[in-house]
């Protein structure tokens, strides 16, 4: 539905420019998607800290974060994959307009999900596809869900019984099924510092 | 329902006390609830910037920037406005978690609706009462609002034709129906260094 008509946008007293000019660095959302174990979380932890280390505002939010709260009343169906990808992303874009860097990472396995955050967030929404081949990260399989999804203990788990769409037009792809860890990570803190540093921050 | 059991709490690289030490205040929520009118938008706006020429890291969100977004799919029924005051919990949360002090100015009528902010949020959680008379507000009714729910223009209108529920046992209790704004203001920001501050950061 369409907002009450008695909403109106009073003046918001703090523009975003003012925040980050204080920061250093523009806000915005890194958006990390790619297949279970394609690396999201851990990358996105690292870069959260390297980004932290450098003074900046920037948080990390993945499922984790907002299945326990935000999105506690949410399963795995598309309608509610794409209603918890919807709310992350908007939540993401309330930090981002207040200056944080948001590095978010989920699955977010359908590209219309996806492209609704960059509709409605413009030009702060920068795609990054981590692109592990489904074979390098059934391989990995660090917490067994492979496996138990291949065995029929999963519903609808990516990649195995649910699809995975990659982006068409990502600003970044980072080959994660086969690039070391740290390489990874490094290209990923210069597309930061590439993207969103303002004189030098990063 | 509850979140599916392959979700699993990995360890987050950057805790909540590292980031206040940088910030030089604590994280948490600065809950504004009162009626229409009640100086909520004001008073948020002014604490914001007050806080953030004091370089907290402090964040205003109203009804204004949820209802367009987070929360564009809810009404003002009873059940969304309990979810839409939920969702705007749990997205504050998970930014005073990542360290900002998030000034929350919405109507909230509903006490269930607060409490269950607080009880998700815990210490994080001040929820301070802007108690302006019913009477007050009305006779400010800046954007005619009351006038028209008065003449049966808006359905469910808080004061009029929906309950409003005071705390009973706020953090803090602002007269801002009898009050000037700048002291007002004061109390807001006196209150806020004295629960916040690390330090002397306010």
């Amino acid at each position: 539905m369409t907002p009450s008509p008695h909403i109106t946008r009073p003046d918001r007293h703090l523009a975003l420019p003012e925040r980050e000019r204080r920061n250093g660095h523009r806000g915005g959302i890194l958006w990390l998607t790619g297949l279970s174990a394609s690396g999201k979380s851990t990358l996105a932890a690292g870069l959260e800290r390297r980004l932290f280390d450098a003074r900046w505002q920037v948080l990390m939010l993945d499922g984790d974060d907002v299945r326990h709260g935000l999105c506690a009343d949410l399963g795995f169906s598309p309608g509610d994959r794409a209603e918890n990808i919807r709310r992350v992303g908007e939540a993401a874009l309330l930090m981002a307009k207040g200056g944080t860097l948001v590095v978010a990472a989920f699955i977010s396995p359908y590209r219309a999900d996806r492209d609704r955050i960059r509709a409605q967030a413009g030009g702060m929404f920068h795609e990054i596809h981590l692109a592990a081949d489904l074979a390098v990260c059934e391989r990995r399989d660090p917490k067994g869900l492979y496996a138990r999804a291949r065995a029929g203990g999963i519903a609808e788990f990516t990649g195995i019984s649910a699809p995975y769409e990659p982006p068409l037009a990502p600003e970044l792809v980072v080959e994660t099924g086969h690039s070391p860890v740290a390489d990874c990570l490094e290209a990923l803190v210069r597309y930061a510092g590439t993207a969103f540093a303002i004189d030098g921050g990063a």
